[in-house]
């Protein structure tokens, strides 16, 4: 057999090969529909945790088939990094020819995960508000919030946006450079109330390390969609059970791994199958209608898949490839069964 | 921040470290007894499976206290590999800073897979066995049976080595390279009863597909110590409860994680906590006696744990650093909080 190499893409090299918002948005659609088809094979993540909520490792797996590649993801969750000016979040995609199982590339995922959550952010706010969504108020400014706010400015064109976080220095650094950015104002706010007061989209990116009510069930008008995806739950626990369509991005990841917004609801048996509308992938592959009135309240939560990840990184190796970015690593010279 | 670099550690690299049987038996040892102290945080492994049992990879992670270090090993388990003449198993294991999540290293796991499970295999002996085992009884010639025989042997000096295996172009070829290496003849047998009759140590390595029962019961002679560690059945299944010392290397993973040689037994909830004598790393530590009498039969399952993957990992970009082996990547080039 020939050498294999393994492509080794850092995160400057994911930088340097700067994916489009357009592009981004196109691979993770094709990740929800291969879900929705079962075109792909993803069991629960798993956790590494060495000091919940502050200190842990997710690792997210799977396959999928139209792009032939599995992959695992592993990404810190590690809260206090920003006290060492640090990213909390750090994550090495690796890919693996389904075949043989021989690896492929080792893609930093870090800015991919961004993206990724945000594609699905933006997808999921496609399918389920309104397509005259005029107002967004997000919570977040860190992280994934990059994103959410750029994708889904892309789809709907909002005339206002508002964002709020905890750490004034965050959210008037992200206010100012997604505003030069989008061209449009970005309106700072300092409560979350006033930030999602008859807002059409609803997100809460917020990154809570203990339950707190950030969106009351209240704040979601006749109409809204909101999402919230936070590793502790931030908002109204009624809001699964009221709101017309609840909808998640794997139920079966959803009911098994611990963590996330609505865990302990699933994990206490309360949330269970009679409550959720649909995986968002049954809808993006058009096997289940999204919005069906302009007055439905609906609710999306996503935990993050492996599929994303997997989708995000193979167009990282294809356009890196095309581009003659990255390193090429010499892995195993002239492997032979042993 | 300075830039974040990864030591990246090919298969070539490991090769190159040439790490001694000596340093894998001290390192895993030492790895067994922060188990047994409970200097460690391991989850049960988990498992994507593409097509089992032919396609699937494992995925371990854990993280060790002494060596200062979390580490996820991915392990694709393809039987047919040696269809294209590829080893069935490739693996990477990627170490982390465990105070932040900062990825330190990525270093093949293949070799040390082979290494780390031999150096389990034989210091499982070293508790359990008589001091006095002269014939070694070993099926599977592949893999991990290379440093099976080697480290058993480093620790008992055999008067009498016995190899079978399925295929006779492996257990030939297994046989002239270690008789050569160990100075000592290796009995090619071809087939399993004798090959385990009357011997001290029985260490079942096979890789079957389908259960099958390649050591009977009453294989396993008064005194004798045997292991299997395959993902399938290839003992009796009453072994685990006539035995006088029933020992696993994680027993919360034992009950956990599906696949392995009594996965169905616990699953099934007929093997259980009473039948346990205790986890290996318990008797490394001095915390439980290990062999206390000459007619005591003993079996050792182990499945594998990240423990072990993070201790050799650690040694391997010890000395790769000393030595000025393998490649430094940039990863990240001066993170700061985003």
């Amino acid at each position: 057999m020939s050498d294999i190499k393994i492509l080794f893409l850092s995160k400057d090299d994911i930088d340097a090969l700067n994916i489009g918002i357009d592009d981004g948005l196109d691979a993770i659609e094709k990740g929800l529909i291969a879900h929705g088809q079962q075109k792909v094979i993803m069991p629960s993540k798993s956790h590494l945790v060495l000091d919940f909520p502050n200190k842990l490792f997710n690792i997210l797996k799977g396959y999928v088939e139209p792009v032939n590649a599995a992959g695992v993801k592993i990404i810190g969750d590690f809260h206090d990094n920003y006290q060492h000016n640090l990213p909390s979040e750090f994550a090495l995609v690796t890919l693996y020819d389904p075949k043989t199982g021989v690896p492929m590339a080792i893609v930093d995922g870090t800015v991919n995960t961004w993206m990724r959550t945000g594609a699905v952010t933006a997808l999921g706010a496609k399918y389920l508000a309104s397509k005259d969504s005029k107002v967004l108020g997000h919570i977040g400014a860190r992280g994934t919030s990059w994103y959410n706010v750029r994708m889904l400015d892309k789809i709907f064109d909002f005339e206002e946006i508002r964002v709020t976080s905890r750490r004034p220095e965050s959210r008037e650094r992200f206010a100012e450079t997604l505003s030069a950015e989008l061209n449009k104002e970005i309106k700072v706010m300092d409560n979350c109330k006033d930030t999602v007061k008859d807002a059409d989209i609803i997100i809460d990116a917020s990154r809570l390390l203990e339950h707190q009510v950030l969106v009351a069930d209240s704040d979601v008008k006749p109409g809204a969609h909101l999402q919230a995806y936070g590793a502790v739950l931030s908002v109204a626990p009624t809001l699964p059970f009221t709101v017309d369509k609840f909808v998640v991005d794997d139920w079966n990841q959803c009911k098994i791994s611990p963590y996330g917004q609505f865990a302990d609801l699933c994990q206490r048996g309360e949330l269970r199958d009679e409550h959720v509308y649909c995986d968002i992938g049954e809808i993006a592959a058009g096997l289940k209608p999204g919005r069906e009135s302009e007055t439905e309240r609906s609710l999306f939560w996503h935990k993050g898949f492996a599929i994303s990840d997997i989708m995000l990184g193979m167009l990282a190796v294809e356009k890196a490839r095309e581009r003659g970015i990255g390193t090429e690593l010499v892995y195993y010279k002239a492997p032979r069964d042993m």
